[in-house]
Protein backbone atom coordinates (compact mmCIF):
# COMPACT_ATOMS: atom_id res chain seq x y z
CA UNK A 1 0.00 0.00 0.00
CA UNK A 2 1.60 3.51 -1.07
CA UNK A 3 1.45 5.89 2.18
CA UNK A 4 -1.11 8.28 1.61
CA UNK A 5 -0.63 11.60 2.22
CA UNK A 6 -4.31 12.49 3.53
CA UNK A 7 -3.11 9.61 6.25
CA UNK A 8 -0.08 11.63 7.15
CA UNK A 9 -2.37 14.73 7.42
CA UNK A 10 -5.28 13.12 9.53
CA UNK A 11 -2.17 12.13 11.87
CA UNK A 12 -0.21 15.34 11.68
CA UNK A 13 -3.90 17.25 12.89
CA UNK A 14 -4.76 14.50 16.00
CA UNK A 15 -1.29 15.16 17.19
CA UNK A 16 -1.75 19.07 17.01
CA UNK A 17 -5.39 19.61 18.06
CA UNK A 18 -4.18 18.79 21.84
CA UNK A 19 -1.64 21.06 21.52
CA UNK A 20 -3.68 24.01 19.81
CA UNK A 21 -5.09 24.24 23.28
CA UNK A 22 -2.53 24.84 25.17
CA UNK A 23 -0.79 27.23 22.89
CA UNK A 24 -3.75 29.08 22.70
CA UNK A 25 -3.99 29.68 26.49
CA UNK A 26 -0.26 29.84 26.93
CA UNK A 27 -0.77 33.13 24.35
CA UNK A 28 -3.01 34.72 26.38
CA UNK A 29 -1.27 34.85 29.47
CA UNK A 30 -1.06 38.49 28.49
CA UNK A 31 -4.48 39.91 26.95
CA UNK A 32 -5.49 39.36 23.25
CA UNK A 33 -8.16 40.15 20.87
CA UNK A 34 -8.69 37.50 18.08
CA UNK A 35 -6.57 39.27 15.22
CA UNK A 36 -3.45 39.16 17.48
CA UNK A 37 -3.72 36.25 18.97
CA UNK A 38 -3.91 34.44 15.84
CA UNK A 39 -0.75 36.58 14.32
CA UNK A 40 1.23 35.55 17.81
CA UNK A 41 -0.07 31.58 17.13
CA UNK A 42 1.22 31.99 13.39
CA UNK A 43 4.75 33.70 13.94
CA UNK A 44 4.88 30.80 16.29
CA UNK A 45 4.46 28.15 13.33
CA UNK A 46 0.54 27.52 14.70
CA UNK A 47 -1.67 28.44 11.92
CA UNK A 48 -5.14 28.33 13.75
CA UNK A 49 -8.28 29.31 10.81
CA UNK A 50 -11.04 31.41 12.69
CA UNK A 51 -13.52 28.92 12.36
CA UNK A 52 -11.89 26.85 14.62
CA UNK A 53 -10.16 29.76 16.72
CA UNK A 54 -13.30 31.33 17.99
CA UNK A 55 -15.38 28.09 19.13
CA UNK A 56 -12.57 27.31 21.00
CA UNK A 57 -12.47 30.33 22.78
CA UNK A 58 -15.90 30.65 23.38
CA UNK A 59 -15.55 26.99 24.88
CA UNK A 60 -12.93 27.98 27.05
CA UNK A 61 -14.52 31.21 28.42
CA UNK A 62 -17.50 29.04 29.37
CA UNK A 63 -15.08 26.55 30.95
CA UNK A 64 -14.27 29.37 33.61
CA UNK A 65 -10.26 29.26 31.81
CA UNK A 66 -10.56 32.79 30.42
CA UNK A 67 -12.50 35.98 30.31
CA UNK A 68 -13.16 38.68 27.60
CA UNK A 69 -14.03 42.48 27.81
CA UNK A 70 -14.98 44.39 24.78
CA UNK A 71 -13.56 47.31 24.59
CA UNK A 72 -12.39 50.26 21.97
CA UNK A 73 -9.42 50.49 20.66
CA UNK A 74 -8.07 52.74 17.52
CA UNK A 75 -12.24 53.68 17.39
CA UNK A 76 -13.22 49.73 16.19
CA UNK A 77 -14.71 47.68 19.30
CA UNK A 78 -12.77 44.64 20.11
CA UNK A 79 -13.22 41.71 22.39
CA UNK A 80 -10.12 41.16 24.65
CA UNK A 81 -9.39 37.57 25.82
CA UNK A 82 -7.28 36.37 28.78
CA UNK A 83 -6.53 33.97 31.22
CA UNK A 84 -8.42 33.86 34.50
CA UNK A 85 -7.08 32.82 37.55
CA UNK A 86 -8.17 29.32 37.03
CA UNK A 87 -7.39 29.62 33.81
CA UNK A 88 -3.69 30.36 34.65
CA UNK A 89 -3.44 27.42 36.89
CA UNK A 90 -4.80 25.21 34.77
CA UNK A 91 -2.37 26.29 32.14
CA UNK A 92 0.47 25.74 34.12
CA UNK A 93 -0.51 21.97 34.90
CA UNK A 94 -1.33 21.17 30.99
CA UNK A 95 2.15 22.84 30.56
CA UNK A 96 3.57 20.31 33.18
CA UNK A 97 1.37 17.01 31.50
CA UNK A 98 3.15 18.57 27.89
CA UNK A 99 6.53 18.85 29.53
CA UNK A 100 6.14 14.80 30.96
CA UNK A 101 4.53 13.52 27.36
CA UNK A 102 7.62 14.95 25.67
CA UNK A 103 10.42 12.91 27.90
CA UNK A 104 8.11 10.36 27.33
CA UNK A 105 8.04 10.57 23.58
CA UNK A 106 11.93 11.62 23.64
CA UNK A 107 12.58 8.06 25.03
CA UNK A 108 10.99 6.68 22.52
CA UNK A 109 11.55 8.16 19.41
CA UNK B 1 -16.47 28.92 39.31
CA UNK B 2 -13.63 26.43 41.01
CA UNK B 3 -11.66 24.76 38.41
CA UNK B 4 -12.73 21.26 37.98
CA UNK B 5 -10.64 18.08 37.92
CA UNK B 6 -11.99 16.76 35.25
CA UNK B 7 -12.04 19.59 32.73
CA UNK B 8 -8.03 19.04 33.28
CA UNK B 9 -8.54 15.62 32.89
CA UNK B 10 -10.25 16.08 29.73
CA UNK B 11 -7.61 18.69 28.31
CA UNK B 12 -4.95 16.26 29.40
CA UNK B 13 -6.18 13.26 27.65
CA UNK B 14 -6.86 15.44 24.62
CA UNK B 15 -2.95 16.34 24.77
CA UNK B 16 -2.03 12.38 25.27
CA UNK B 17 -4.66 10.98 22.62
CA UNK B 18 -2.30 12.23 19.44
CA UNK B 19 0.75 11.63 21.02
CA UNK B 20 -0.24 8.41 22.00
CA UNK B 21 -0.47 7.17 18.17
CA UNK B 22 3.63 8.75 18.13
CA UNK B 23 4.58 6.81 21.20
CA UNK B 24 2.79 3.29 19.70
CA UNK B 25 4.96 3.88 16.34
CA UNK B 26 7.67 4.85 17.66
CA UNK B 27 7.51 1.69 20.56
CA UNK B 28 7.23 -0.35 17.32
CA UNK B 29 10.61 0.48 14.72
CA UNK B 30 11.45 -3.29 16.86
CA UNK B 31 8.86 -5.97 16.94
CA UNK B 32 7.06 -6.34 19.96
CA UNK B 33 3.66 -8.04 21.30
CA UNK B 34 0.90 -6.68 22.90
CA UNK B 35 2.26 -6.84 26.58
CA UNK B 36 6.14 -6.02 25.75
CA UNK B 37 4.77 -2.89 24.01
CA UNK B 38 2.23 -1.72 27.32
CA UNK B 39 5.14 -2.61 29.04
CA UNK B 40 7.74 -0.15 27.48
CA UNK B 41 4.95 2.29 27.55
CA UNK B 42 4.25 2.18 31.05
CA UNK B 43 8.03 2.69 31.52
CA UNK B 44 8.16 5.44 29.44
CA UNK B 45 5.16 6.89 31.10
CA UNK B 46 2.42 6.47 28.71
CA UNK B 47 -0.23 4.29 30.03
CA UNK B 48 -2.62 2.81 27.52
CA UNK B 49 -5.03 0.46 28.42
CA UNK B 50 -5.76 -2.74 26.58
CA UNK B 51 -9.02 -1.54 25.49
CA UNK B 52 -7.49 1.41 23.68
CA UNK B 53 -4.68 -0.12 22.39
CA UNK B 54 -5.53 -3.17 20.56
CA UNK B 55 -8.02 -1.32 18.41
CA UNK B 56 -4.85 1.19 17.65
CA UNK B 57 -2.91 -1.51 17.08
CA UNK B 58 -5.41 -2.82 14.20
CA UNK B 59 -6.28 0.59 13.25
CA UNK B 60 -2.35 1.13 12.22
CA UNK B 61 -2.44 -2.02 10.75
CA UNK B 62 -5.32 -2.02 8.44
CA UNK B 63 -3.60 1.99 6.94
CA UNK B 64 -0.24 0.11 6.42
CA UNK B 65 1.82 1.45 8.81
CA UNK B 66 2.31 -2.13 10.65
CA UNK B 67 2.49 -5.43 9.97
CA UNK B 68 1.64 -8.54 13.00
CA UNK B 69 2.24 -12.12 12.76
CA UNK B 70 1.44 -14.86 15.11
CA UNK B 71 4.24 -16.78 16.61
CA UNK B 72 4.67 -18.90 19.43
CA UNK B 73 7.12 -17.78 22.14
CA UNK B 74 7.57 -19.85 25.52
CA UNK B 75 5.01 -22.12 24.38
CA UNK B 76 2.34 -19.50 23.94
CA UNK B 77 0.79 -17.80 20.67
CA UNK B 78 1.05 -13.97 20.55
CA UNK B 79 0.99 -11.48 18.13
CA UNK B 80 3.61 -9.43 17.19
CA UNK B 81 3.91 -6.31 15.39
CA UNK B 82 6.48 -3.96 14.05
CA UNK B 83 6.44 -0.79 11.70
CA UNK B 84 6.28 -1.62 8.22
CA UNK B 85 8.10 0.52 5.45
CA UNK B 86 5.82 2.76 5.21
CA UNK B 87 5.04 3.30 8.89
CA UNK B 88 9.09 3.87 9.54
CA UNK B 89 8.29 6.76 6.90
CA UNK B 90 4.95 7.90 8.49
CA UNK B 91 6.77 8.23 11.68
CA UNK B 92 9.61 10.19 11.02
CA UNK B 93 7.43 12.10 9.49
CA UNK B 94 5.61 12.63 12.43
CA UNK B 95 8.19 13.29 14.59
CA UNK B 96 9.58 15.75 12.76
CA UNK B 97 6.39 17.51 13.14
CA UNK B 98 6.07 17.29 16.81
CA UNK B 99 9.12 18.56 17.49
CA UNK B 100 8.19 21.69 15.27
CA UNK B 101 4.96 21.48 17.72
CA UNK B 102 7.34 22.00 20.58
CA UNK B 103 9.52 24.88 19.50
CA UNK B 104 6.15 26.61 18.93
CA UNK B 105 4.99 25.94 22.30
CA UNK B 106 7.76 26.63 23.87
CA UNK B 107 7.61 30.06 22.67
CA UNK B 108 4.46 30.66 23.97
CA UNK B 109 4.58 28.99 27.84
Amino acid sequence: MPLEDDLFEKLRLELRRGSLVLAVLGALKVERYGYTLRKVLAEAGLEIDESALYPMLRRLETQGLLTSEWREEDKRNKRFYRLSPDGETLTAQLAAEWRAINVSLDTLL
